[in-house]
């Protein structure tokens, strides 16, 4: 398996895209993306749990339900098209007709995404205009385009790709994905409701269903354990195509070949997940914590989750503060079980805290450790051998400034 | 019942009260409080489920199964003597020791709380100085010392009465709080665990189990249903005393003395409460949220706090944004049954949202709405009879500022 860091959606066989601007964000930029495949792909997905998904999110469900394959995912920024009542699922159908119109597919052959500001009307002669525009510029380097496309408070496109061998037969897997605000995705599989969003490609000869289970594992190595401000949203969506262009033999489930695709999708997963996460809205620091020794994985998912989303250890990391009774405080209040003398806590590699009290390691030498740009923080809770990871970014001016003076 | 705004611990009679700078805090801050009752004092109280509770907390929870009455309370501000180890409960034994022995009282009669840093021993030579200073100090007007005493990022001071009648006899409930960032209580009663501070005391002469229930039933009226960050404490800490020298007729259980006892007592704690939320770390704004038409009470108070506790929401206010989709995202994550089509919001008597969509109420009048230092927002999820409200204010830069800047 290798990594390709020029790699985007792509970089797999038989894909075209596109990004153009529609109209629908200011100053012209760039907010409407298609992806094609040129030949039927199967597909999976993950979206959030949320009661009030966006139309979209609503409409691919229902296609989850009765297409087997499909060719196109369209995508606006700037606009949720959530909230929006009877005239945002017309208007969802209506963007999925004119992709498929003008690019000569089925309109059952189309995946449709929106992000952006909740509650407003799609602003729909723009959106027909972009996807005019982007059906014309399909091209079979347009990934980093569509990736371009796809941003709303991004202040950087995220692509990454990988190649891997299947049976002698070389694999490509490439990714795009969006978000820095709004971000805390809980993504649960398909038929379920998950603004992160992700698209992976890939060129792979795959059963649907072994696509699916395979995007499943991946959750948890990937856009589950990430979050910015533990807001999610009506729209998370994560959707991965595979239209078998490889010709390698076809990917079977428990073999050699599956466990390797499985290694790659994921790399490529996490690595669009930290991406995510580093662009995070007002992000300075990019934090990783690990919660292990506790009385199960859920638990540790549980605690770790509620030290990434804590506004005072955020707040605390923004300032290059070592402040470890703040992560301990929210320890305690997350609801697993603890044992008060049988805490240690490290950052990176120096001693923070053993039995539950200070390690009585120099002040400076914590200061140091936090005033990286990325940094680990690891806590063993003294109870069991559950253990989970998140990554998480700190807590800016900066992020309270991009949302309260912007309607996003 | 009649508010006393002017009021505080020492206006029931029999309490004497004192506030004193003893260095615990930097740039000679009163930072060390003592109440004392002149008389043996019932007491109840509530604390949180914090797995690591603070070392006083501790302590306080064990005085609760063994002692009938106590006479003192004595609190320490600038650090919380949590995550301290064995030396933590050895120095509040200290504390509880000195204040009863410059008291003149016996050492299981004094109630204890610390508040500030967690993770640092307490500076016992200071301590003892402090309260050696504060027994000297004590005076019948001396509870508005102790409210300024206990105070950490709080900008000011909060305290307040009531005098009701009671069988014909006037009875006065006083109080002090404190508290402004590390503020979600979650108080669930008398011998859990429980950093905000408040005590209240009184005259009345009530039984301890009823003032047990008393202080119980206040609790989703008051201290319950307020947020400033969504992080709790170790040290959280409510504490009522009742020294009976009103000499009213002993207040019986379910009596209209009772019912009338328990208006005055909610009716302190909650302003007390509401003091908290409008003095919150950085706050420009006091939002109170309504979550009505839920499937059940439990699940409205998991939608308010839910909104009140969310980053996007609250830099929305700060910002003066009346962002109603960020508000609906919210209820909708929140893991509560909603009707899509059947929500209607509404900012103070703004109609905001209704079924599900935009009530097409102009934006200005909107944007007038949320750019009151205090407004309401109303939220119907159209699916039941449940309903809850929660007090809560905006997320600042200042917010940040004060936590990224300061080792609390």
């Amino acid at each position: 398996m290798q990594l390709v860091e020029t790699g985007t959606v792509t970089s797999p066989q038989g894909f075209k895209a596109a990004g153009v601007a529609a109209g629908i964000k200011p100053r012209g930029r760039p907010d409407l993306a298609i992806i094609l495949s040129d030949a039927p792909a199967v597909f999976a997905g993950a979206f959030t749990d949320h009661a009030l998904p966006a139309a979209a999110v609503r409409y691919d469900r229902e296609l989850f339900g009765r297409a087997e394959t499909v060719r196109a995912i369209v995508v606006n920024s700037g606009n949720a098209n959530s909230c929006t009542g009877a005239q945002g699922m017309t208007d969802t159908l209506e963007m999925a007709a004119h992709t498929a119109e003008q690019t000569g597919i089925a309109s059952d052959a189309v995946i449709v995404s929106s992000t952006g500001v909740i509650g407003v009307p799609l602003p729909m002669d723009r959106i027909r205009g972009g996807i005019t525009a982007a059906a014309a510029a399909l091209a079979a380097d347009g990934g980093s385009d569509a990736a371009v496309a796809i941003m709303t408070t991004d202040t950087v496109p995220k692509s990454l790709a990988a190649t891997v061998d299947i049976d002698g037969v070389p694999v490509t897997i490439g990714g795009i994905a969006k978000g820095a605000g709004m971000i805390a995705p809980k993504l649960i599989g398909p038929m379920r409701h998950a603004t992160m969003l992700a698209y992976m490609t890939t060129d792979a000869a795959i059963a649907a269903d072994l696509l699916q289970s395979t995007l499943e594992a991946s959750l948890d190595e990937s856009f589950n354990r990430i979050t910015v401000d533990g807001d999610r949203s009506t729209n998370d969506t994560f959707i991965a195509l595979a239209n078998g262009m490889a010709a390698n033999q076809p990917i079977q489930a428990g073999s050699a070949a599956a466990s390797a695709f499985q290694h790659a999708f994921n790399a490529v997963a996490a690595e669009l997940a930290r991406m995510i996460v580093r662009d995070g809205e007002g992000a300075t620091r990019f934090v990783q914590v690990r919660v292990a020794g506790a009385a199960s994985r859920g638990e540790a998912k549980r605690g770790a989750h509620a030290i990434a989303n804590s506004m005072l250890c955020k707040t605390a990391w923004f300032g290059g503060d070592p402040n470890w009774g703040r992560i301990l405080d929210t320890v305690g209040y997350a609801g697993i079980a603890v044992d008060p003398d049988g805490i240690d806590m490290d950052f990176d590699d120096v001693a923070v805290v053993r039995g539950g009290v200070a390690a009585g390691t120099p002040q400076g030498v914590l200061d140091t450790a936090v005033s990286a740009a990325e940094f680990r923080i690891d806590i063993d809770l003294g109870v069991g051998r559950g253990a989970y990871t998140v990554w998480t970014c700190d807590l800016s001016c900066d992020y309270v400034n991009i949302n309260a003076e912007h309607h996003t």
